[in-house]
């Protein structure tokens, strides 16, 4: 097995960007990796796109994006897996240097949410759950979400402020990131004080609905070291999958993320490292309550412990092990596909030690966790100094 | 890289399957291709799907099926690209064991395209073509194929009855296939007199719509000997992915389809071979005109000389490079995502010997070339027996 490099990252603000479409979000934050990694032809692009059928009545992405960007004939594949389809799209990239089919490959994640065709953005992002079990009975993902957060409420006693002080630090982290959707400062009493979506779940506990692209280039570390310049070698060095019970009710716990810590636990056998090795990681915050529990089946914390981390600063940049450095989906926005690639764009760019004011300094070695649905799949990848 | 064998087929009868669920159609075939491999576990599930969110209102197909099989928490993935989503299925699998990241993978793909909730199937096939420049403005698949087909006549002379010819052969494979959406004989005159859909194309030129499932259980050469028993042990010796402009309008010429070209050229530079050594072949004729067409990209026959061939019966059983013995797409049936796998297992029935009534005799080397929307993307799998 081959050893995989990042040597190029790009990305779209994101946010409500009603007037450009898929194709055009795409190809900024595909170009814009390309110029930074200094190549202008790859093997392979992958594509990781939850539902641009639903969202834009556009399938096929795979041709119509190669198309788009002048390199019809290259091979390329669009991967889903809900809003994990990002972090599939890189492992799918991963998979195939790994295996020697391909040396180069533009790995990117791309969503149009808003202005679009078809169905509205709330049924799309519904049929990442069970449609004939829990999606045709009415629920939602914030109802999803509430129920996971009053469980873990109830056996561990996380409390309403602490699912707030997810928000808060994460907002803080994307008023430092010019790619963010939001740019606001936010207090703990913002946060509940918002408008009620789902008890416990306030509207500033909720990521929003957003448009955006994000890409990568990945490369052989061997040709990566001759492109590098002055920049680190950033390889992947670990990259895990797992699945749980796309139903809630079929779980038989849900007070933790099952998807998550298998996942987690077979990147870091992969890299041969374990959670007290991480610096920084990127977590997925689709809801306060998210981070909360990603952090715990991560190993960061222990269960019960990650609302408490949170509150004691230990999340933050500067502290134990700073999370959501980007501003997460929470203040980054959340363009379901874009997501797990922009993750690792964030990882990337901090152990390039590029990250401006957002900086975790001596950060060497970096995780990025994505996730699907109400944690039926995940998808982990650990970066890594060379 | 690590030679990859099949070990494992499976699939559902295709069909108007009305009362069957996706889920329910997808478990069947993963289960028989599990129960014929002789092997309950796998490290990886990969599944070909085009538009289940259209289709069936239901995305995250990699946490639902893995819970339908009680397989939660093993990985797995949908890839997509339109009607060449099971192909990619199987380069998916191929890659992550070439990686070494899996030993064992269930290759699988399903599409449910009746009695579904949701869109249209006419329209949720047309999302594969470009949806601004092609589908908005009313063209659906037959008449994208209708051009081809009429562009194909006036460059080559190729003739009604020619295309008529490939309907006649593959209802003829068709009848002799259990698992075929149709047992009917088709004659010329059937053909010609069928109602006309987009001319030159008529109803008995067009692959019908159908719900089915495919599954494969790939794992390492050197595993597969050990499970093998009497079988002969068929390895993927090539894996060919190439892309073309999703629009017709913006390709050079019309004549050649220069994605199954490019894929058809890189399987063939990884297995070492070429068309000469072909002993048969499953194409993607989601009309008639396309298995002409992809005779010519392959290189079994000179451009313009895939409508002769099959009027002189090269491409029957028997004859010089037998084409879709399985009745191909056109009898078989076409459920858009399980295609790609179900060529594929046909490719792998022949190459043990265990067709019955259509056997191929002495087959050691087939070609399996599955396609997506009108020619943008198509993946090509090259089996041998080892």
């Amino acid at each position: 097995m081959r050893d995989v490099a990042v040597i190029g990252i790009g990305m779209t603000s994101f946010g409500e960007l009603w007037r450009t479409p898929l194709r055009s979000l795409w190809a900024e934050a595909a170009l814009a990796a390309l110029d930074d990694a200094g190549v202008d032809s790859v093997d392979l692009i992958t594509i990781g796109c939850m539902s641009s059928g639903l969202f834009t009545g556009q399938e096929h992405l795979a041709s119509l994006l190669v198309d788009e960007l002048g390199m019809a004939g290259v091979p390329a594949a669009r991967v889903e897996s809900a809003c994990a389809s990002g972090g599939l799209a890189v492992r799918a990239g991963f998979a195939e240097i790994a295996a020697g089919l391909a040396d180069t490959v533009l790995v990117t994640g791309v969503e149009k949410m808003t202005d679009v065709d078809g169905a509205d953005a709330t049924y799309a992002l519904g049929t990442a759950a069970d449609a004939e079990w829990e999606g045709f009975h009415g629920i939602t993902f914030p109802g999803l979400y509430a129920m996971l957060a009053r469980v873990h409420m109830a056996t561990y006693g996380t409390t309403r402020e602490q699912l707030a002080r997810v928000a808060v630090k994460n907002h803080a982290n994307g008023l430092l990131n010019r790619h963010a959707q939001y740019h606001l400062k936010v207090g703990v009493e913002d946060v509940l004080q918002s408008t009620l979506v789902a008890d416990p779940l306030r509207l500033l506990d909720c990521s929003p609905v957003t448009d955006g692209a994000a890409a990568l280039v990945l490369t052989t570390v061997e040709r990566a070291k001759e492109l590098a310049g002055d920049r680190p070698v950033v390889r992947i060095s670990g990259s895990g999958l797992a699945t749980d019970t796309i139903t809630l009710a079929n779980r038989g716990a849900l007070a933790e993320l099952n998807a998550v810590t298998l996942a987690g636990k077979r990147a870091y056998a992969m890299a041969g490292r374990g959670p007290e090795d991480i610096h920084l990681a990127e977590v997925h915050d689709c809801f306060t309550i998210a981070e909360i529990m990603a952090t715990e089946a991560l190993g960061f914390f222990e269960p019960g412990q990650g609302g408490p981390a949170v509150e004691r600063g230990w999340t933050a940049i500067g502290g134990k092990v700073p999370v959501n450095t980007s501003g997460g989906l929470k203040s980054k926005g959340h363009p379901v596909g874009a997501t797990g690639v922009a993750q690792v764009v964030e990882i990337a760019t901090q152990l390039w030690g590029a990250a401006g004011q957002r900086q975790v300094e001596g950060a060497r070695i970096g995780l990025a966790q994505n996730m699907g649905g109400s944690g039926g799949s995940s998808v982990i990848h650990i970066l890594e100094v060379v």
